[in-house]
């Protein structure tokens, strides 16, 4: 499998798309927004540049692409405004792997604008944005062209399936039984991976230029703590079940691997360290539960979504269907999906109903070196 | 009807989309090949720049989208390679209306970055890609950041219809039964969009910045002339046909009307000359057949096309459904596109059984003043 050209969080505007089930996603940049405002605050005021180029990485397509580059150019407006300053010209680069529905994207831009424009009483620096597709494992963008990047939720995910996953049977991420090989072959592969987007930004940023970016992680040390794994446990569940229904092949499931790896703070600060181009100037780990409309403040929901608030087996399952179906397809076909995703969902109300599961964010400030 | 958010060519890869029926496009493209050379020659050897921006307005998607771009690429890569240059590093920003299908270009382009690549046996400046959506009846792009604009085939639509056409009854555009207040109304669109499309390209380019730009339009100084208006004359036929079999209202006919203009050689030399940013370079007027097939050299083909070099009736209304569906879809609805395109294919075949018929194509090279 080319994870470059599968992965992509499903398109549109259905039931199962990317846009009407990523509230996690949403509710996580909502609670790193403190640390993208001091990122973006000290970069204008540092560099204060006339025209700033922002790139989101990993922008993906729904509510959630265009948010964050609106609250960022919210901020440096303000901050023109207190300081006196005349409004920078704003390039916004959305970027995403190839299988991303961009389409999507562009059709709304013009209301955003407009709505972006009345929130700010039409005093705003021109915004030009445009799309860039692109693995963000190589270099997407010239030489010295961005002031900010962005990424969130997107890090997890390894440029592939790391090599010599034979022995992971049962499994389809890390686990408790995953052996020593396996645990080692997705933490080099995500060494590797980080290491190579360092080395990248650090080419495509300006000096002093800023990064905030949030990983979904681990509090433990431990790769295979239930932090990172037990979602993905609870999917190899429900394939395994069929595989004993004789529903799906033993070795289709073996054969499956998530190219995906949750780090640890410390993991991430030390490929931060080794690379050698970046300062860290903070790290903040938090989490958000699975069903996320548990611990969401009323005003904070779409009205339309509040019907669902009660059944977070569905919630979360539809949420990680938005996610990862492509990737099953691409394993396993299409006639399954279905079924996968109902057990999915039995097997996730169940679990969520008897223990308190969570997704913890690991969120750093980085600041390109002179 | 906002021409905006409706104007796209048809998307996909079906039978019926733009990149199954481009070939009249793809032929213009060749046709214009030698001016197009000029220009990136030019701009090249008198800039000299480290990094080249080229755009291409109206890129639509398919075959054609990146076909002038790797020619314009391979150019340059000769030069420096004649001059013992270092390869310039490439931005290319492909910009069309926001309903454009860009997620088919953009998962296209992996595999012709590798086959440019291999083309000039690898040794090629890098090369970033980006989209752009948005009207270029307005700015795109930041000041002074383009350095070569191409636009085929797509200038001669209008930001808008034009106000003022309720008598040109039973006319879809212009035609010699048109009254003198319509064929006002769309000259004076026309020169209002093409002097602010000069205008807002001539702030987005550098000094010294070439653009090439082909229009679909006539040779003969009337409007009416049947140069630019029989293709559009005869698909009124097929629905004023249907008019009088009941089938669509009256009123409906007489209330579209499409947002192109087909303008004369003098009519865009004149514009230049008034905006006044840029110098014209050269003019060329060329011509092709609207069965595109007829006139094409056998060794140009497609092999899997030949099949329909035949059938010029189904040729010319595919290529014309693949351009014109979406505006008669947003005014009449979908349900009477497929008689449409049936009657019009009949009335096509007739009329290019018994006269020569030919696009006529002008072709402009412009440089921005210092």
């Amino acid at each position: 499998m080319k994870v470059a050209q599968v992965l992509h969080m499903n398109g549109g505007v259905g039931d199962a798309s990317y846009a009407n089930n990523s509230s996690v996603q949403q509710k996580v940049i909502r609670l790193t927004k403190r640390i993208r405002e001091e990122g973006i605050r000290s970069l204008y005021c540092s560099t204060l540049p006339k025209s700033l180029a922002i790139a989101d990485l990993g922008c993906s397509s729904g509510p959630n692409t265009l948010f964050v580059v609106s609250e960022l150019i919210k901020t440096v407006e303000k901050l023109c405004r207190q300081l006196n300053h005349k409004s920078p010209e704003y390039k916004v680069f959305l970027n995403d792997l190839p299988g991303n529905d961009f389409n999507n994207i562009f059709k709304s831009l013009d209301t955003f604008k407009e709505k972006l424009c009345d929130e700010m009483e039409g005093r705003i620096g021109p915004c030009y944005f445009s799309g860039v597709p692109g693995s963000f494992y190589g270099r997407v963008f010239p030489n010295r062209s961005l002031h900010f990047v962005h990424s969130s939720y997107s890090l997890q995910w390894l440029s592939k399936v790391p090599e010599g996953l034979d022995n992971n049977k049962g499994n389809i991420y890390l686990n408790r039984t995953s052996p020593s090989n396996v645990v080692r072959a997705y933490y080099d592969q995500f060494q590797r991976d980080f290491c190579l987007f360092l080395k990248c930004r650090a080419e495509e940023l300006v000096e002093g230029g800023r990064m905030v970016l949030t990983f979904l992680g681990r509090r433990n040390d431990d790769p295979c703590s239930k932090d990172g794994c037990y979602i993905w446990e609870l999917m190899a569940t429900a394939l395994n079940d069929m595989v004993s229904e004789g529903i799906i092949k033993e070795e289709e499931v073996d054969s499956f691997n998530i190219p995906q790896y949750t780090p640890s703070p410390s993991e991430v600060k030390l490929e931060v360290l080794k690379e050698g181009s970046f300062c860290m100037k903070c790290l903040e780990v938090s989490e958000v539960n699975w069903n996320v409309f548990d611990d969401w403040n009323a005003a904070e929901f779409e009205s339309e979504r509040c019907d669902s608030v009660g059944d977070g087996g569905y919630n979360v399952a539809q949420c990680m269907r938005a996610v990862a179906e492509p990737l099953l397809v691409s394993h396993f076909g299409e006639d399954i999906i279905q079924e996968v995703f109902s057990r999915y969902q039995q097997i996730l109300a169940d679990r969520m109903s008897k223990e308190k599961t969570k997704f913890i964010n690991v969120t750093i400030l980085l600041t390109k070196k002179t």
